[in-house]
């Protein structure tokens, strides 16, 4: 197999992102040979597909990526400028001028343009090697942080990799690309954690009360405190500006509520003030693009009726299979106290109006999504 | 058919709740009036299927359903009263305080008995009586909320309605209600429309790096303003108290990020602050009740790798079935390119280990989630 990527690629910390990287690189065809403080961590990343263990005859790696945590992720990338004076050394932290910064503190100056800092765009609330997919860049951004002194053959080489992965190649500088994941990335993940937050208090049933807006709202405050301390810390200033503009927009609101509290004739202002904030909130998420992208036209969602017996799910799924219809993801309800759950059935959409018919003749009952 | 509920029903208005309502007790068998203060949305219910327009033979409602704004529900509510004397009257606003101590202020003390509130927990960041379906309920609380006077048959008449629409009755009072919508549904609704506010600001460029994190936070930021201001309004009290929780943490971390921003040597307190933001938002995260199950303490989820071919998962669930353990909840995870999927299999933690012990000897690969 042929790759774009400079190859032998030497991959530096082994969990999400660094072992994602692994392994969609290693399906490009490209030698990937995989770094990690825990041994445990290399060997299972070494099991699940990332790459395998340098040896000594190995040719030294042209390429580095370098996936550790941005607060020692300066350090990492000197020693690397350092061990590998042909190879293009590249970071994959989530911040990218803190980085920048310590790299310029630290590194010799010839070394520099050897540098450069990337940023492939994808997540998940859940960390560590075991879940890390091949498929996780796919059709996300891949942000490329060139420095003034950049060699061209380092925007080359990660243009690459982000061809290579799937990814679609962004270039921004540091400033830009900080500001931007402060207010699509890191602002999101600490309003969810401050919602998240407040669940502390209230009793089970009203938490019995909960919809599918809190699920939504609260899933990414399931992340990890080490790694988002990390995060905020090294972004702290973008952050902070956004969070501050937040505060005085909240501050307004709390003052409406307020004024309305129990008021027969509540000021016209205060009730403005909720109005444009729901407003100016329906304006802001039409901006955000492909929103509901996950829910692509491609895909149809069918909502099934599962009696809540043993057996019956596995049911479902092997009528579906001899219907001759492929299932693209699948999410259970369970409805509590109820003899019945909901299984939200994503097929083709081509296939949409067959399965519904074919699995109401079959005794389904079968909900539009 | 027959119908548990006292029949005809009158529905006074008919939007996304009322014709949601209205098409379920349609389906149930019961004679459904409609009513609404337009026309045309009027006559778009009959339409659609949610009940039919009261005629001068018509026998007198038995139960009226008033959905109407929070605003006006309780003059709605004491007109029905006097209109129909032998009639259980409930409202579906989402907030109840404001709207029974309207009722008090407004209703004969005679009429009282036949009071109640109920809240059928459901919605959709869309309205109108065009995303009405008749399932909108399925599976999802159906709050009543009896006042000191309110008569056992009115209880038992909104019991019948939760069933026939496939809810789960809960009882509550009204105070206890608008405390728990306020921390599950109203501040999150605020929450997100501030973050999604916030979107009103980044270039496209920087819009262009959202992920599914931005989109899953401000989905129901997309939601109706007026409404809401109603809403909002006539909880005041409740949701400015989370709210002035939220914004004291808040302080909190613009004030832990700011002490990091750019300072070598943070202090342990800052970085503490953001720890605990994050950690408390998994806590609470972890507490909404069939939030993928497997992270409550109750649950365990075990992740098995699936070959990808047809009949596997099926095979999976027959086999966990077999092994005698119940699905709580299931999740599939796709890698487009491998060979292999992730079952993310969630099961009551006590059965864990035997789960995990009797897949790995029948030849599953399980990891631990």
């Amino acid at each position: 197999m042929t790759t774009l990527v400079p190859s032998p690629v030497r991959i530096i910390g082994t969990g999400l992102i660094g072992g994602s990287l692994g392994m969609a690189l290693s399906s490009s065809g490209a030698a990937v040979q995989v770094e990690d403080i825990s041994p445990g961590t290399r060997s299972l990343a070494v099991e699940l597909g990332v790459g395998s263990l340098p040896s000594p005859e190995d040719p030294d790696p042209q390429l580095v990526l370098v996936a550790a945590p941005p607060d020692v992720a300066a350090q990492v990338i000197d020693r690397a400028l350092r061990a590998w004076p042909q190879a293009v050394v590249a970071d994959v932290a989530s911040v990218k001028t803190t980085v920048l910064e310590g790299v310029r503190a630290l590194a010799r100056g010839e070394d520099l343009p050897r540098y450069i800092g990337a940023h492939p765009m994808a997540g998940r609330e859940v960390s560590g090697v075991i879940a890390a997919r091949g498929d996780l860049f796919q059709g996300r951004p891949f942000v490329i942080v060139p420095h003034q002194g950049s060699r061209a053959e380092a925007v080359t080489a990660l243009k690459a990799v982000a061809t290579e992965i799937g990814s679609v190649p962004v270039t921004m500088d540091a400033a830009a690309h900080d500001t931007a994941v402060a207010q699509v990335s890191h602002v999101p993940q600490v309003m969810s954690s401050l919602l998240a937050s407040t669940l502390l208090a209230p009793t089970e049933t009203a938490l019995g009360l909960s919809g599918q807006g809190l699920r939504d709202t609260t899933r990414i405050a399931d992340s990890d405190p080490r790694l988002w301390v990390e995060i905020l810390g090294a972004n702290a200033a973008s952050v902070a500006g956004v969070l501050g503009e937040v505060r005085d927009r909240l501050d307004g609101v709390i003052g409406a509520l307020e004024s309305l509290r129990g008021s027969p004739d509540p000021s016209i202002g205060s009730r403005r003030a909720l109005a444009s904030l729901v407003a100016d909130g329906n304006r802001g998420v039409r901006r955000i693009p492909g929103k509901h992208g996950g829910r692509t036209d491609a895909f149809a969602t069918l909502t099934v009726l599962v009696p809540d017996r043993p057996g019956e799910l596995a049911r479902l799924l092997t009528e579906i299979g001899q219907i001759g219809v492929n299932l693209e993801d699948l999410r259970l309800e369970h409805e509590l106290g109820r003899a019945v759950g909901l299984a939200h059935v994503a097929v083709d959409a081509t296939r949409e109006e067959l399965l519904t018919r074919s699995l109401g003749e079959r005794g389904w009952t079968v909900a539009e999504a």
